[in-house]
């Protein structure tokens, strides 16, 4: 079965406090979103990236891959407004039936086991979303107040979300929707439900300076 | 006023590949517990604290406040089977009027900020429940699905979960439910709202050796 990743690397967020997005911010001597390429090319060998980058990077998208990868099997193509929008760019590229994994470029500690399970269960169900169960007690923001839910029901969602082309590709010929957070809630809006697989605690999203020191430390030790 | 921190370090919990429960962990060169000790010894001159711990684990307790606190703001009883008998065995030692911080033990990056925010609100309005919102999407299982919930009216709840005596301690004159998974769900069972306050990022709960060391991270940072 073909299979690709598309990354989305499409904020151009300065929550770091630096013009410079996210998934380039150096974590050891790389870019953030070098780990999350590298990971998926070590999964499968027969894998290929798209890389979506907002337009103004999409050099220094050029510049990582011909420093650190082969250029055959990864294509850069510019992001949208929103994620919906950039992973729609994205599969703009893929022709052929396949299983697709969408994957967030600041999430860069994913496994290659993960990689794997994702692929197998999209490739049996249709679909794969990683999740993992929420380690702090949850509550609900109502309109004047809150309330409790109940903490085993509750699931964080990660990335790669995995589908089946003929699913993925598809649920995205539609116009956005806000409630369009990821790519399961695109795929529901199409009428089809998701299979949830099992996430990995250590495939953090890097979206503030601790989490960088997080995901150096975490380096270290592998 | 009164102050009065509750810390639940009652788990005997052995998740962490280790005998030792993983509030004695050695975080850099002290136990995991010292550190929310010694946050709340800082916040205010005048807190007392009490420290809740396995039956099987009170030397080790007194060992430890012997050698790092001034012994005469600290008191340990011991834990129940649940949070909540864990909690109350603490709060049986509170007589006088006092706003009571009730504090997991493993939470150990927490801020004199953060007392000092949840003082504040708990003073004002009778309780402070810090949460921080979800940096991931988030679903909830169903009976054979999962259905996803807007990320912006989820929040993960933290410690210290803080409130005026004259809430907390007759709310805990009641017997234990299944539905009583940290204070807030005790008092609101009792029958008043909680306030919530802004928590912290960096205030994580230690359930892994992956966060030992992010705790360490964190910790050379500061």
């Amino acid at each position: 079965m073909n299979k690709y990743a598309v990354i989305v690397a499409g904020g151009s967020g300065t929550r770091m406090g630096s013009n410079l997005p996210k998934q380039f911010m150096l974590l050891k001597d790389k870019p953030v979103v070098y780990y999350a390429i590298k990971t998926f090319l070590e999964a499968y060998g027969d894998l290929r990236v798209i890389l979506v980058l907002p337009a103004s990077h999409i050099d220094r998208g050029h510049q990582l891959i011909n420093t650190y990868f082969d250029k055959s099997r990864i294509r850069i193509t510019a992001g949208g407004d929103t994620r919906f929008h950039s992973v729609k760019n994205g599969l703009a590229l893929i022709e052929e039936e396949s299983v697709i994994f969408v994957h967030d470029g600041v999430r860069c500690l994913l496994s290659t086991d993960l990689v794997h399970r994702c692929y197998e269960m999209a490739f049996a169900k249709g679909s794969a979303i990683p999740v993992i169960p929420s380690k702090d007690s949850v509550r609900l923001l109502k309109e004047e107040s809150s309330e409790p839910v109940d903490r085993n029901k509750v699931m964080l969602v990660q990335t790669p979300q995995t589908f089946r082309s003929k699913i993925l590709l598809p649920a995205f010929q539609t116009d956005y929707k806000d409630t369009f957070t990821d790519e399961a809630t695109v795929v529901e809006s199409y009428g089809i439900k998701v299979s949830l697989v099992k996430g990995e605690e250590r495939n953090i999203k890097i979206t503030g300076p601790e989490d960088l020191l997080i995901a150096e430390k975490m380096l270290d030790e592998v």
